[in-house]
C-alpha cells in the first residue's frame, strides 16, 4: 500500500473509487506521524472534495480519526457524556453559556474546542481571555475535573485526535471548509476521542458561517445523526440561522462578559431561545424526557437558581494557573 | 486575490473554471517565493488534473512558470538553439549520445536536465557517474559553452524555470505524472528559460515510462507543437516504444560507457534509430531540410568520423571541477 495509489484511487469516481477500512487507517496513521505530506493529504482531500465519501468510508474516516491520538474512556463517570458542538461562526458564545447549564442539570460535560480559524471565533481563545486560565490541561485533570464538577473545556493541544486537527487546518488551506461530508468527520471523530455519547450540535447557517444554506446544514445535521447511530453515540442538532452574530457582543473578553451575565439570567432572546432547545435536547437525548415545555422549565431553573454560574466558576477555578 | 478563491475557482469543471493570466501569475509567482503552501498547490493541481486545463491556460501556465527565475538570451550565439527532450524511462542513454551529435552538426545545445526521479534515470545522475563532472556550473559559464564549444548540459539547480522543479516534484508527490496538461507544461517552461527554440521531443510510451499508450504520447507531441507555435517555437517529436530499456545497459555509468562506445560508432539498432531519428527531425527544424535519407547520411557521418565523440569530451572537459 503506498499513498500514490491511494489519492489515485479517490480520484475515480463511483464504487471503484471507495477506499477501503486498510487504505483509510494506513493514510489517518502515516499522516499523524508525518509519513504522509500535506501536498499528498491536500491532494486526497481534494478528491475527496470532488467525489465524495459513501457512508462506509465516513465512518472508517471518524474511526480512524477518532483514534489517531489518547482515547478518553469516561464511562465509569457516567453513562451520559455531554458534548455540545457548534459548527461556529462569528460571536457565538452559545457553547460557554450551555455547558454550565448541562453540567447543573447533572450531566458530565467533556469538551475539547478550538482556537478560532478563518472566519469563525474559537470558545478557546474566549476562554484564554480570563485571565490565568489554563486550557492546555493534562488529560488526567481533564478526566478529573468532568469527575468532580462535572464539566471542563480543554483545547486541542492535548493529544485527543491529532489527525482532526490536521484536517480542519487542511480543509481551511485548500478551500474544503464547507464540506459536509469533511465537516462531519472532523465533528464526529473528536466525540470518539472524548468519549461523549450524548451529543448536541448547533449547526449555524447563513452569513458569518461555514454552512451556506439550510439545506446544506440538514444534510450534515441527517448525516451526524446516521454516524452516530453507528458509532452507538445519540446525536441531536438544531440548526441556527446566523445571517448576524448571536447575542450582543463580538470579541473574546466581551463575549465572555456576556456569558457571565447569561448566565446570571441576563440574555437576548436568540441566545436564551438558542440554549434552551439545546439543552432540552441534551434532557431528550439522556433521558428520554420529550415534554419540551417542562425540559426548558429545567433549564430555566438552573439558570435562574444560579446553579449553572457556580458550574461556571467551579470550572473556571478548577482550570486557573 | 487570493489562492483559495483560486484553488475553489479550479475545481468548476468547464469555462467557469478556466483561470486568467493574472490567477496564474499570481499562483506561480507566491508559489516559488514560498507564500503559497504545498498544500495549497496539490489541491490546485489536483483539480487541474480531474477538470483539465484550456490550451491559452496550459500557454499562460508555460510563460508564467518558464519565466519564473532566470532566463537566458542565446540569440547572440545563434538562430537555432537545439534542445532534445525525453520523457525518460528506464535506462535511456539517448539525450547523452544525441546532444554531441547535434552539437559536432553545427547546432549549439543548450540543456537543462534533471536528476532521476521515480522509475526515470535522470541525464545528470549519468554524467555525475564521470569523475569530477560538474553540473552545477554557473549561468555565464553554461552560456560561454553553448558559444565556444556547441554544447552545454547543465542541472537544474540553477534559478532557471524554478516553479517547474517545484510542479515536478509535486506531480510526483501526488500521484499526477500522467497528467499530459501537466507534463506538456514542465516540458516547455524549461525552453522558455533556457531559450532554445529549435526542439525535438522523445516520448517514451509503455512499460517503464510515464505515459501508458502509444495515444497518450501522440496528444502531448501535438500539443507540444501547438503550444510552441504560440511561442514561436519548432518543436517536432518521435514516440518510442520503450517496453524494454533502450539499448544494452541500465546503471548510470554503465550508460555513460554504453554512450561513448555508441560515440564511436558501436551501437545498438535501437539506439541508432532513435538517434538518427531525432537528429533528421532536428535538421529539419533548424534548416527545413526534409531528405530523411541525406539527414540520416549527415549524422552517421559526425559519428564515425570521432566529431560528435569530440564534442562530448570537449563539454566533460569545461564542465570538469
Amino acid at each position: 500500500m503506498d499513498i500514490g495509489s491511494i489519492i489515485a484511487k479517490k480520484r475515480i469516481a463511483g464504487p471503484k473509487g471507495e477506499l477501503n477500512k486498510d487504505e483509510i487507517k494506513y493514510f489517518v496513521g502515516k499522516w499523524v506521524k508525518g509519513e504522509i505530506k500535506d501536498s499528498q493529504a491536500a491532494a486526497l482531500m481534494s478528491y475527496i472534495y470532488m467525489n465524495g465519501l459513501t457512508e462506509d468510508e465516513i465512518i472508517r474516516f471518524v474511526i480512524e480519526v477518532g483514534n489517531s491520538g489518547d482515547v478518553l474512556d469516561l464511562n465509569q463517570i457516567s453513562d451520559n457524556i455531554v458534548d455540545k458542538h457548534s459548527t461556529g461562526g462569528v460571536g457565538d458564545k452559545v457553547t460557554l453559556i450551555l455547558l454550565p447549564v448541562i453540567a447543573a442539570l447533572g450531566l458530565p460535560v467533556a469538551k475539547i474546542s478550538s482556537r478560532g480559524l478563518g472566519i469563525s471565533g474559537g470558545t478557546i481563545d474566549k476562554l484564554a481571555s480570563i485571565p490565568g486560565f489554563k486550557s492546555n490541561i493534562s488529560i488526567q485533570e481533564f478526566q478529573d475535573n468532568v469527575q468532580n464538577i462535572g464539566i471542563s473545556i480543554v483545547s486541542q493541544d492535548l493529544n485527543l485526535a491529532p489527525a482532526e486537527n490536521k484536517f480542519y487546518k487542511l480543509r481551511n488551506e485548500i478551500s474544503c471548509r464547507d464540506s459536509i461530508v469533511l465537516i462531519a468527520i472532523s465533528l464526529m471523530s473528536l466525540k470518539i476521542a472524548t468519549g461523549s455519547n450524548k451529543i448536541v450540535f448547533d449547526l449555524s447557517c447563513g452569513k458569518g458561517t461555514y454552512l451556506d444554506s439550510k439545506e446544506d446544514a440538514r444534510r450534515l445535521g441527517k448525516l451526524l445523526v446516521r454516524i452516530g447511530k453507528a458509532l452507538n453515540k445519540q446525536v441531536g442538532y438544531i440548526i441556527t440561522l446566523m445571517d448576524e452574530p448571536v447575542g450582543n457582543c463580538v470579541g473574546n473578553i466581551l463575549e465572555i462578559q456576556e456569558t457571565i451575565k447569561a448566565l446570571n439570567g441576563d440574555m437576548s432572546k436568540d441566545v436564551e431561545d438558542t440554549v434552551v432547545s439545546l439543552a432540552s435536547i441534551v434532557l431528550n437525548l439522556a433521558y428520554g424526557e420529550k415534554d419540551l415545555t417542562l425540559n426548558a422549565a429545567k433549564v430555566l431553573n438552573v439558570i435562574h437558581s444560579g446553579q449553572a454560574l457556580t458550574k461556571f466558576k467551579q470550572m473556571v477555578i478548577a482550570q486557573r494557573w
